[in-house]
């Protein structure tokens, strides 16, 4: 092949993008329906339309595969959302709260689309027994987001408006870990009003002022 | 058999009671061995040492011997911290801040304790992606014990130490829930530090005062 056409054409470009969309549907779809330990690879592809060897081709695991097929759904969460492709910052318009309010309303949409929700149901309980299997899913999927809460925060210190002495990665999980808990282990109903209301205790605190 | 011998003699409490613990143990070990679908009635029953009937005879289900075995592991590890036997309340020393940091800290302590962690991670899996065994364990084991905090919050409240605007079920999660999360998911290690750091967070909040 001359070195011109290395870089693949259009068509196959396209083809290579249609693939990776089917392979992550597959995953995610399959996962939902049978549990991380019953998904394979096998089943993957068999479920996508591809071979085998297409998969093992871009990803080393299921694992993996799984992993890359939730961070494409949030891109894709990200981007209905207004978010530029690729842009993972929280907004910043000065008002902390607000910008909190409404990152956290998106959440509660996204937890509970079933698109999202059955998936990542599965990939949770899997990581609660399978340490090896949680700890990959906090590092590629949860501590990136959030970071997020961490880079708002730090510039929330910076505008004086948290105490300066708050760390502010044990400060997100105020807001965040209740959310979490009660879509994870249904201890409670989760709704806009839930999460605004979150937020006002976070920042304001459970003591009177 | 006369009336008056119906109340079961020594012995055969003591026999009855036994089997209840080994019952109780064998239900824990097993199902933080194999998960709880692959735990059966039949399983506990061998391990226990005893027929299958003696189960059936005092529970309906493989859940409702689970359910049991954690509320007993729960009042052994309540009356080892010197709580009285059946006295399910948190501490009131009118210091509030000092109640929930004492409470917590035993939380950790259990949390981090191999007898507890690795047949709760079962259960709690299996309640992550089983809606109805989910509310069971909200309904058995996770809403009493929160309850508690409401309790207690409701009290500071009528002290005058908590905001009298704050809803005490929603409060309580702000330092139960991240302690929760850190568990479950595995998103960071947790301490005491650590949670007199999320008591001091959530009473007094993230905004300077």
């Amino acid at each position: 092949m001359p070195p011109t056409t290395r870089r693949p054409a259009p068509d196959a470009t396209r083809r290579s993008e249609k693939s990776r969309r089917a392979i992550y549907d597959a995953a995610l779809s399959l996962v939902g329906e049978v549990g991380y330990p019953k998904t394979t690879i096998e089943g993957i592809a068999a479920r996508a339309g591809v071979g085998k060897q297409t998969i093992y081709r871009w990803w080393s695991s299921k694992a993996d595969v799984l992993m890359e097929a939730f961070l494409d759904l949030a891109e894709q969460a990200n981007q209905q959302a207004g978010g530029r492709p690729g842009d993972h910052t929280l907004p910043d318009t000065g008002d902390l709260a607000a910008d909190l309010r409404l990152v956290l309303r998106a959440t509660v949409d996204e937890l509970l689309d079933p698109r999202f929700e059955i998936p990542s149901r599965a990939l949770a309980a899997e990581g609660v027994v399978d340490e090896e299997m949680g700890r990959a899913v906090v590092a590629r999927l949860l501590e990136p987001s959030l970071q997020l809460y961490v880079d708002r925060l730090r510039a929330a210190q910076d505008a004086g408006q948290v105490r300066p002495d708050v760390d502010p990665r044990i400060a997100l999980e105020l807001f965040v870990a209740p959310l979490a808990q009660r879509w994870l282990q249904r201890t409670g109903p989760i709704s806009h009003e839930y999460t605004d209301t979150l937020v006002d205790y976070a920042l304001y605190g459970l003591a009177p002022r």
